[in-house]
């Protein structure tokens, strides 16, 4: 289980939201309240989004809360939208190309949760992506694999329902091995122009997600726990939802996967 | 274009093939004479045979030449039977799981040259592999899986009918795939047990290989390009061979991949 | 706060004290329970001997649990006494001149503690270095200076004097630096031959240690918390004390710093 | 002998000088034509002004031309002031506290060159810095004691005199350790104003400097060696120079520790 905090508004300085607020990403790194592993050790990464279309992306395998350069970096950049990722691998190997966020053109993703199964699944879900995409995969993590996913079945014309398809085929796939379909996924993802997030697992305990305004001049942050102690400034996003950050001052919060989809449930402006 | 050593004879340091000669391999990876890349500074691994059947595997990511821990390992660890490689990368990612040599079980597997158009060839090879093995890939090379390929088609059974069938597959899938065939291929590899090379190319510059008695007391290197400047103390082995070392004294030659293969065409002990 | 743990007596896989128990060192980089950090991310090491005078060094700047390569090489190396230690940094770079243990020669070293006041004392206390043990300094830590000064008060000739003359000194520079001397010290040490611990601190918080036996046909254990679940079998060492590990059965632990050192208060057989 | 470039002017992309002309920084990591050593793959840096008045600093111990990190900021951060450096190391460890730049403060500096025997007078010189500057050294380099000693000799107040006070000290030092004074200095420096850089050589074999406008709309560049094949565009800068760079189009150039110095020699705008 990781942790993980995304950006979108006003120009912020990366460190008012990795390093600085009391419960930061780097301290959640050293001590997290709410994932099933308290130390998120196994390397780091942020994107941001600058004058170029497709994002900045720094990643390394040192713990966040150690590296001078993460430090520095956040104290310089200023961006209008951001993720950030410290991770606690669940299997995979501590290497820079299983670090989060992603990245492929415009897209960045990351993720906290994981795919059940995912050595029996692995394959069968590979052999769904287009060539230019198998190509691009680097590392050897479930979560780099749904991000592909999300891209072949069409990130770029309907995030949500890409998502949707994705989930789809995993559980497709897990039927077809014989496994139980167990997906818990808390992931967030831009195309540097909008900010998304999702909720959702095929058991009852989706990784927790939260939304909150940093401050009354900021923009809105989406985070997998609080960021500081004033947990009620943070809006808990219930289970299976679907989040739309569209600018610094609105969100829409919709239903993902239930049985009929019927429209946002809630908007907050 | 990678370089790289091995040896099997009497127990010897590590550090008398890796840093003691005067063209060792940790001097080839700072200046390296017969590879297309003068420098191999994009990691080094060395895999060891002990008292269990499974090799040590020691593999990072900085320049053999400034890694203190090869240092102190390689004056320490004695050894029978090794493998040790420094990288110059075609491509793939700097990272621990991209570094030579592979390990599987009770084998061990290093390789210098490549598959011409692995973008284009890759997936189609990696659906040859038995969920097991696909499994155990978790590098982006070429070269793991070319390993991973052996290891599919018998290398604990022939280890040279595995290659030969590996060799056909890569050749196979680029016809498929509407590319020219084009493998260049050095290894070393070994169950523990025995020690085994190839020189080959589809084309006429199949990258050099050389065997050696270090000392007379010693056992015998396979290695890519001499490690000291005594050139005549070297033999260079022919292209399109398979070298099979059999003890410290005791080395057997053969074609490999030839129109009709007739057996041993040199054996010298 | 680090968490170490040394070993001597019949040779034994690295593994056995560091990955195997159920509450080995690898799993308290993770967890630790003793120290004031849950949490020993910063980097580790292991120092241990073999066929040579001077010991093998292995350190790295991953935490622990997430280093295949300390994987693979306590599964393959065997010894007889070795040192091994996860770190906490107190405020020093996670670089791997600043990780433990420390090696100079035939001697090796690593700590769990502190100086305090350390930034106002660093400058005094390395004038105290003769020119060979200056140069020697490759990082910014007290613990590499507390070894070294071990080093400059004869060390060689007599270990648990070198070490009172080094508490001593600090103090002194303390006093003249008009801070108070405040020191927490639990270290080991070895020449290849014996192995030497020390529980010492200013206050009344001395960082914990422990000896025991591992298994009825193993030799004897120093560590910085207890590597298994069953306390009954560790044996406290009192605060303010000198082991000496004789050999894999005898052990003698002396008072350290008393106002009067009446010679060996415990000796187990 | 490390390679460097250092660029004043209109806000440029990093990579414009790092990754993209012919010869650019990256390329000379991997083939420098100037340097005693060819290659310089013991770690990188760079320093950069943006926003604040203290400088951003990036350095790891990969060779520059691997690491993916660099590639993507340098991409993304534009600067009108910068610093980046690639090491070859002449003795000491690869660690990111051994990495050129080094920042104190608005300050950055990097250094190509060395102190001769500087084992002898390391001691001698750290003894020279003030409390607060000692116990910023955190590597173990003499380019980084080189920088201190330039900030305990008024760097802040006239950069050329602190320099030539700090070579006057390190030959005194020679002087007083028995020695021959033996200093090789090609350094580029800044506070965030101008850029500052010397060539300086206590022989005839001062390294390299170059200066040279990157295109007509382009501020200016210092370099170690030329970033393109078009010598022509190249002035290089005398032996024993001190040089000035005021603003994009105006550098001045003096002697540096001449018998008497009579003021600017060169003078281009």
């Amino acid at each position: 289980m990781c942790r993980w905090a995304a950006y979108l508004g006003p120009q912020l300085y990366l460190e008012d939201v990795i390093a600085s607020p009391c419960h930061s990403l780097i301290a959640q790194s050293h001590d997290a309240h709410e994932a099933k592993t308290r130390t998120n050790g196994d390397g780091f990464g942020v994107a941001w989004y600058g004058e170029r279309p497709e994002p900045g992306l720094y990643r390394d395998i040192l713990p966040a809360w150690s590296d001078q350069n993460l430090k520095s970096l956040s104290r310089q950049i200023r961006s209008h939208l951001f993720l950030a990722h410290v991770r606690a691998s669940t299997g995979g190997a501590t290497s820079r190309t299983n670090c989060h966020p992603f990245v492929s053109g415009k897209w960045s993703f990351m993720h906290n949760g994981q795919i059940g199964h995912f050595d029996r699944l692995r394959r069968g879900l590979e052999a769904k992506l287009d060539d230019e995409l198998y190509v691009q995969k680097l590392g050897s993590t479930d979560s780099e694999l749904i991000f592909l996913l999300m891209l072949q079945y069409g990130l770029d014309r309907d995030p949500a329902q890409s998502l949707v398809e994705t989930v789809n085929v995993i559980t497709a796939e897990a039927e077809r091995a014989g496994v139980p379909a167990f997906i818990r996924l808390t992931a967030a993802f831009s195309d540097g122009i909008q900010l998304y997030a999702v909720r959702y697992a095929t058991d009852r305990f989706a990784p927790s997600l939260y939304t909150a305004t940093l401050s009354p001049s900021s923009g809105l942050c989406v985070v997998s726990e609080p960021l500081d102690g004033e947990a009620e400034n943070w809006m808990p996003v219930p289970p299976n939802s679907f989040v739309t950050v569209k600018n610094s001052k609105r969100i829409a919060i919709e239903p993902f996967m239930a049985q009929e989809t019927s429209g946002p449930v809630l908007e907050s402006a």
